[in-house]
């Protein structure tokens, strides 16, 4: 267990600054940990005795027991003092939400808080950022209302970003869309905790399988890179880089202090560490979806399964653009197939079971492309609106990706309908994609990654 | 009036081959009739009387009214004797969903029909194809059950498609983001009616405000590119062109029967003609709403304003990377700005208000981004989860959109509660995207097209 275990998993945590107002946010952090975290809660604050049914302490001092975690939203000029206090009374992991330090210009501010730091060894995330949700442990410091900002439920994509509103957005975003994740962190200002400590860690969590990270600047790009070089044999970190063009640099500059740097040295920086590029945040969940629940492929022929024979067409497309192939099956599969597919259906090459598919023969397919030795990942196109096709192609579809023989990726296109059936298959670890472009870049990211693996 | 009028705006359509089999197509097209059709319905099929409390008539020429449009929905042997018997009795627009012509090789059943067609002057669009869906009319051919598949309300996007799936899966999922149409066509084999016969009539259709097309493979290539240069100066021209690759050619060859051909020699011919390119179907509608509801920019000096840092970075990275700018406000605007900005908020290019942003300040922010000569087009990203924004920032957006003083592209990013609230801006003329990236991408477009027009 690291120094950084104590964040995502306390059993006592203190919330300093704790408010009865329910518009502040030492009130909303109080009352996400009063809702879900399983362990101790002690809210501090000495004008208050209590708050949400809990005591009030007011100070860490006067606290008994050991806190394993202090959440700090207190303002600016008083978050030293705190801080010594936690450092005093052996707080070894302090999350440091509030803002007006370095990005206000306040930088001696911040050096006095990085001689604390030091002199208590305390590890402490922040200031100026969102802090951590995870849906593990209950810890949850972002003060954004629960109706506005939904969570995200127990899976094993972690994301580490910079950027606050970053990462709430989009944990907001993956919620509706019921994509799973472990751990969510926002880091701000990084006085200690930074991007490589963060990659580090979770390379050795067991609830992580992919890492993604959001960059604008980085500040250690040796140790960031050297941290990247280490994990990413083991597992996937898929990363973007904002700030791109000189513009985007001029707009990181004075959105987090941060220089952003040039691109093409980022860039090239990932590559060499076997980092997957995302060029924009969509696509960099879209990769870590694909890469969290599906096996990797062997290589990169691609067996098609449409019932619209355009989809079919814009499918192939985008794979062969990114490189990929379509996969040729053998003749004794084909022949299985064909007992089974409506008469005008096409079996050569990409499967077009048009718009008289139904679940069984979709089975059929799916499990001949399992089986053949020419196929290495199964790109199921299932359009549900025609009349014949029942839903139970979607328990289908649960089943045959639970056996992770191979990965299997869907593409499904549609309204209210669709979505439904679309939420279910993400929430049962089969990733699901409303065009093919997505789809066939994600395959390709999944074959990208095998080799990054195995070579 | 052209003759393809009729095929949206019927005063009396027949339903040939009714049925009272809720699973049969002839059923389901016309219970569509039945349910959203102002004019008068004749159900033909000599083997019953009556059907969804209809008359039902033996066929066309026991009709005593003029029949405006018919759509026939019978056997594919049958087609033939059934179209014969329409262009007797003068029906002028006939739709032929049936299937099992070119595509299953009965080429000469095709040519029977062409001939027919030649013979009696009646206008067809089909065989093999799902037809129209026109919200105005209530014209709806589409044969997948309306659970399934959704149908969007009157707009002023018009999409032509050979592929029936590709046009009505996108209705579906257009019609759950509430982005609105006017006529919807799948004209598959296309033994009459083409995409030039389309692009010409939506040219001259009030309705249509910009005319989406996606195409495989053309085969009258000189009068399509012909139509497009006469009407991409009226009226924007997006237009998607499927099976790029030589596979991709392969896999639309088994599902049209047509060849793709050079993907190459489309583009340039798109070009050449005015036509803006949409590289997926997604991006073809993102296009579309942008052209539909806002007005044409006079330059690509684009004004961000953000309550998210991370997003005014990434939304400029590609605002630049399309060959925009970044607009630079005067300093009487940005004086004006500044004065109910909070404090640590950035008024130098982009303007990030930060999470203390409020609808107040945004609504300031908009009419000095209208009102300052030097900004082009107005790029809002509205993220809704601060706890101080509130959602009269949805009124002020659509207020200052209808204005049409300048283009207004909204980028949303989250769940549950901003889908609400970007469902309520597309339904009322508000473009919104979920990520800078579309939204940058559509920006462009809407700038390309104004050199198109103004060429």
């Amino acid at each position: 267990m690291d120094n950084i275990t104590k964040f995502f998993d306390p059993k006592t945590v203190a919330v300093i600054g704790a408010s009865r107002n329910p518009n502040k946010i030492g009130h909303i952090i109080l009352s996400n940990f009063v809702d879900g975290f399983k362990g101790k809660i002690f809210p501090i604050n000495p004008k208050i005795d209590k708050v949400l049914r809990h005591k009030c302490y007011p100070g860490i001092s006067s606290v008994k027991e050991k806190i394993d975690l202090a959440v700090i939203a207190v303002p600016a000029p008083v978050v030293p003092d705190v801080l010594e206090e936690c450092g005093k009374n052996g707080v070894k992991a302090c999350i440091i939400v509030s803002g007006g330090f370095r990005e206000s210009g306040k930088i001696e501010l911040e050096k006095k808080m990085e001689k604390i730091v030091k002199k208590y060894k305390t590890r402490v995330i922040g200031p100026n950022c969102i802090g951590i949700y995870d849906p593990y442990s209950g810890v949850d410091t972002i003060f954004n209302p629960r109706y506005k900002l939904e969570r995200t439920e127990k899976g094993s994509i972690s994301f580490i970003s910079q950027s606050g509103a970053t990462m709430s957005v989009i944990m907001d975003w993956m919620a509706m869309r019921k994509y799973k994740t472990s751990k969510l962190v926002s880091y701000g200002n990084a006085i200690d905790v930074d991007e490589a400590d963060l990659v580090e860690h979770f390379a050795n969590d067991k609830k992580t399988k992919v890492i993604c990270l959001y960059v604008e600047g980085v500040n250690k790009g040796r140790k960031l890179m050297k941290s990247m070089k280490k994990v990413s044999k083991k597992k996937p970190i898929v990363a973007m880089k904002a700030g791109v063009t000189e513009a985007g640099k001029g707009a990181a500059l004075s959105h987090t202090g941060s220089l952003a740097g040039h691109s093409d040295v980022y860039h090239a920086a990932f590559k060499q560490s076997g980092v997957l590029l995302a060029s924009d945040l969509e696509q960099m969940f879209d990769f870590a979806r694909v890469l969290s629940t599906q096996p990797s492929p062997a290589g990169k022929r691609v067996q098609i399964i449409t019932d619209g024979g355009g989809f079919g067409v814009i499918s192939t497309d985008w794979l062969i653009k990114n490189g990929m192939e379509i996969a040729e099956m053998g003749e004794s599969n084909r022949k299985r197939i064909r007992k089974l597919a409506p008469v005008h259906a096409s079996v050569e090459g990409v499967i077009d079971l048009t718009g008289d598919a139904t679940s069984g023969m979709y089975k059929e397919c799916i499990e001949a492309s399992l089986d053949d030795e020419n196929v290495d990942i199964v790109f199921v196109v299932a359009l549900f609106q025609p009349p014949m096709l029942t839903s139970d192609l979607v328990e289908i579809l649960i089943e045959e990706t639970a056996r992770k023989k191979k990965p299997i990726i869907v593409v499904s296109a549609g309204g209210s309908y669709t979505d439904v059936l679309k939420k279910s298959l993400e929430e049962n670890g089969v990733p699901c994609f409303s065009y093919p472009k997505g789809a066939a870049d994600a395959a390709k990211c999944l074959y990208n990654y095998s080799k990054i693996k195995y070579s």
